[in-house]
């Protein structure tokens, strides 16, 4: 994890970074939300990453509370499951996936993220909590939150 | 960037980490989006990060198409402009410090996204293009887009 790297960092992102932001990380948890994987031998087939590589990033998942370790009887291989921490994380991976759909997908969108009770597609959307308006970046305004330091500023976007 | 790395996996998310998965990447886009940062000192005393590490994202940034360089006359510093395709990473950052929000700031937002017309806050919603309804993770299914390989299987999540 990156935790020294990040930590003078009063940020949110950064926070997130922590526990997403190395290598393979976010593929990980891709296969993890939207491919039902729970098996090492599973994640290391789907992404042909070296199983010390692997077994480190997973590790930093149970140990960041992403990912918790359900043990098998006997020779069965143990599972990691998404907590609620982890499956939190798909708004992430899908804003990932929706901006390679748009700038680097020449073949059209690998994956679409359907709505099952209509043939609409869902897509991320910034939605104001109070009046429900769907905001568009214009309108949009950073401001200080209650975790603010005093001599952090921010500004409108 | 990550392009060997991650370049078998026909996944618009791993597309998008190629740009954007290196250590620091989405810190200095987050400076870029959010606090209107476009100078090389900027982001260096923003992020305290080695300058052969700025120098390498910046030119990545270059690369990929997110950035571009405006030259200054006489001494003044180049500017690094964010293009479209880099302004529309902004959901990636803002998925990213929803989820720190939520599960890693003690004290509580440093940043929030503000709606300028009310009093309410932006947050990142799943809406679905047709209906217009906003999905809470239930009622969503993955399935092959256009540019799906034909021996990608996706499930519902």
């Amino acid at each position: 994890m990156l935790g020294r790297t990040y930590e003078d960092q009063n940020c949110s992102a950064a926070r997130a970074l922590e526990v997403v932001g190395e290598r393979w990380s976010l593929l990980i948890l891709r296969d993890a939300l939207f491919r039902d994987m729970t098996r090492f031998t599973e994640f290391q087939r789907s992404l042909g990453v070296a199983p010390n590589v692997l077994s480190a990033r997973l590790q930093g998942f149970l140990d960041a509370g992403v990912m918790e370790l359900e043990r098998r009887s006997g020779a069965e291989q143990p599972r990691y499951r998404l907590t609620d921490r982890g499956r939190d994380l798909a708004a992430v991976v899908i804003a990932l996936t929706a901006w390679g759909d748009r700038w680097a997908a020449p073949a059209g969108p690998p994956v679409v993220f359907g709505h099952d009770s209509c043939e609409g597609e869902a897509g991320l959307a910034l939605v104001c909590d109070r009046c429900g308006e769907v905001l568009h970046g214009a309108g949009l305004m950073a401001r200080p939150g209650p975790g603010a330091r005093p001599d952090q500023a921010v500004r409108s976007t």
